[in-house]
């Protein structure tokens, strides 16, 4: 059976159970995928076919005994480098392997592996997640397989996530978000992103680069296949088949949408704005109840990033404490804020804390007659990488990227990005839907009811060039 | 029916569920205590006897219909006025009445409130709970009612709060404690206090001291009437009674107890040595397992704390940004401290935090072949009061009353104190049981199982000589 991961995973999951097709053949159209496509994407930092056909072969002797470890058994899935995983080093983005404590599981790589699912490798990542374009002096940046002429920005942190589910060697692709770097790369590399609520899911394992925000999150071909992962690696929910099905049933209908106010829809290249617009117009259409809805907690928030928030700070107070043989080698983008760092004040930091706090509670409180909030992802298009090789224009840009991302982190609220349209210039668009805090089931199960009405990215956006038989 | 009050409060509560003592009858004894023994030792900043008796016609009135609201329906109570409680004005033992969005109950007084307890007033504390030995520059603090002759520290944060308890004015008494703002009140009254898990309570509606390691808490009687408390006001357990019973089966035999280390028992004054071991051997008798084990993250977090912990950095960036006129008026004793604060650097601050967070990690681990790890909860007799008036004198003593407490909070562990003996001055003696974070229940089950080993504290150490009818 051929393309077999062009299905929805729930399907293959299922066909997995069924015995209908096996891990290895899985796996071995995932191999054959990265070699078809993979070498100029540089999506993996670490390439592991042979242990993901190690993983097969345990999940296919485990589904021969009618044994199902997990919903996940036998998925191809990619790592980012930040996470943890025995048996394989971390390395984190930067050039030398951390300490083996950086190599101890986490709670939610230990639930993947437990379900037997498929680890394909680690993904490559910003030097220790701390920027949005993908830039890595160290390694390169992966490529945007959306653009087959330049090298675009495929989206950071999580740079190789997105990467690895256009190339078809993941159906899934472990990421972390602190200010978007799972929605990020997932909305510039057309794929589904989930940013869940602070302490859903825990970030033990996880190298940390704030210790406030960080969130593990997923990255997948369609918020379906996004909506089966997260369920099946949930501690509250366990089981992917269950969620599923349990969803399929609430459609977009009464659905109460707000429309974010003008301050998300300002500076949008390439007609973003207009096609998230229209997706959300298709929505109306098919029964949500589309009003304006203004979250101006968010200005603060960003006002808060802009000002230096909360992650440069404790980036480097880790550093300073775990790894400061690290700091010599930093991605020279990345060192004058490591350095400026040294002067803030704790008053000015807490100061910050507090304002998000208080912010926060504000915020949630406004989703009392809205489910979700609507907006675009991003409203920049992904850059020619050399555009941003210079440090302040890096930083110009990053400010862009996150503009829409970073609050949803720093009012503690949850969101998810799904691709609805390319732009102008033939880049993926993505539309954000932001939930109060807590509300994460809610919020997925919405997403996949608008992914019903708008089609699978597959259907509406297609497959990235660099990634088409 | 009188002496009701110097009952058990799982009996009071089953009185009062049988109908053989009414709400109203307590609530009258209790002001009559408070009437009798109160006027010296000023236990309350707010003494509300009419809001009290309103609160057990209500109470009564529930009974009377068959209905019980909550486990502690009827049972007197009192409150830190750090607390939130609507109708009471927060002072949080400042001069001036704080503003309207600090008396919007929280979720541990709404529960109080929901189960129909009588609240009898709110209690004098130290000003924004920042300092143990109970000084408070604005109103003067409470009397210790264990010694007659001198005014004696009643031990802080929640300074009358184990007063209230002493003088029968409230069986169940509401503190906080960051680091050690329940247990040493507790402790230098001789009564129990519980600091909870971080986080098993939510700290909202509770003036923040700590934003980090602020834990709401309870003082009471005896440890019976702690465990009756805790369970009836824990979200997840929700019923004194039922609680009770299930530990009620609970013996010391075979409890493993760890005997802490030389560092935790040094400079004790007056004998509380050796009255805790004495305690300790009377476990063992009956059972317990004790064996040493050391704890010395305790000693690294103790040290922090010397370096300037958290809490003064915390508190000076609430008040810059909620009460910046309240530092004008700020007590001369705790000034300086907030002034120094000025000049730490975020870098030092977060290094503080992750060092905290690293060497918690590994003190829970310890947690494996012991259940509590026992030591003198204090190891100082309380002072009299105008020994510490000047500033330099005070912080010494300071350090010397949390020594033992203060590391549990930045440690992410729980304790109890319960008290054992009264020392070579006549003053009560705390033995501390400290277990692992998330432990709570256990731990309370232990304690209650060694009390009933070592006899209530009205039987081992009788009643306060300012107390005594």
């Amino acid at each position: 059976m051929t393309d077999m991961l062009t299905r929805p995973m729930i399907e293959i999951a299922s066909a997995l159970g069924e015995g209908r097709v096996t891990a290895r053949a899985l796996v071995n159209e995932a191999i054959d995928n990265h070699e078809r496509f993979g070498e100029k994407l540089m999506a993996y930092s670490q390439w592991a076919p042979e242990h993901a056909l190690q993983c097969a072969a345990a999940a296919d002797a485990a589904f021969a005994a009618g044994s199902r470890a997990g919903s996940l058994q036998g998925i191809p899935t990619s790592i980012k480098d930040l996470f943890a995983h025995s048996g394989f080093p971390t390395f984190a983005g930067t050039p030398k392997r951390l300490p083996p404590k950086f190599e101890v599981d986490g709670p939610v790589v230990a639930s993947l592996r437990r379900q037997l699912a498929a680890v394909m490798g680690k993904t490559h990542m910003v030097e220790f997640a701390f920027g949005g374009t993908g830039h890595n002096a160290h390694y390169g940046p992966p490529r945007n397989p959306w653009d087959a002429r330049e090298h675009r920005s495929p989206g950071g942190s999580s740079s190789g996530a997105g990467v690895s589910l256009c190339e078809g060697s993941a159906l899934l692709a472990f990421g972390s978000d602190t200010a978007g770097s799972v929605r990020i790369p997932a909305c510039m590399t057309g794929n589904a992103g989930v940013k869940l609520t602070l302490g859903r899911w825990s970030a033990e394992g996880v190298v940390p680069l704030s210790f406030t925000f960080d969130t593990p999150g997923i990255l997948a071909r369609s918020m379906a296949d996004a909506a089966f992962s997260f369920a099946a690696l949930d501690p509250y929910l366990g089981d992917g088949f269950a969620f599923s099905r349990r969803i399929a049933s609430i459609g977009i209908g009464g659905v109460r949408v707000g429309l974010a106010e003008p301050w998300f829809w300002s500076d949008c290249e390439n007609g973003i704005a207009d096609f998230v617009k229209q997706a959300i117009d298709a929505l109306a259409r098919a029964g949500a109840i589309v009003r304006e809805k203004s979250l101006p907690e968010a200005h603060e928030a960003y006002a808060i990033f802009v000002e230096g928030g909360v992650s440069g700070i404790e980036l480097r107070a880790f550093l300073d404490l775990e790894l400061p043989d690290w700091l010599v080698t930093i991605d020279p983008v990345n060192a004058p804020a490591l350095q400026n760092a040294e002067k803030l004040t704790a008053r000015d930091y807490l100061s910050r804390r507090l304002r998000l706090s208080a912010a926060a509670k504000i915020a949630n409180a406004r989703f009392d007659d809205v489910d979700v909030i609507a907006m675009p992802t991003l409203v920049l298009t992904p850059d020619v990488m050399t555009n941003t090789q210079n440090a302040d224009r890096f930083w110009a840009r990053n400010r862009g990227i996150v503009r829409n991302t970073a609050p949803v982190n720093y009012l503690g609220l949850c969101a998810v990005t799904l691709p609805v349209a390319l732009d102008r210039l033939g880049m993926p668009v993505g539309l954000q839907f932001v939930a109060k805090g807590g509300n994460d089931e809610l919020l997925i199960a919405i997403a996949c009811a608008a992914e019903r009405v708008l089609g699978t990215p597959r259907e509406r956006i297609g497959v990235a060039p660099m990634c088409k038989s």
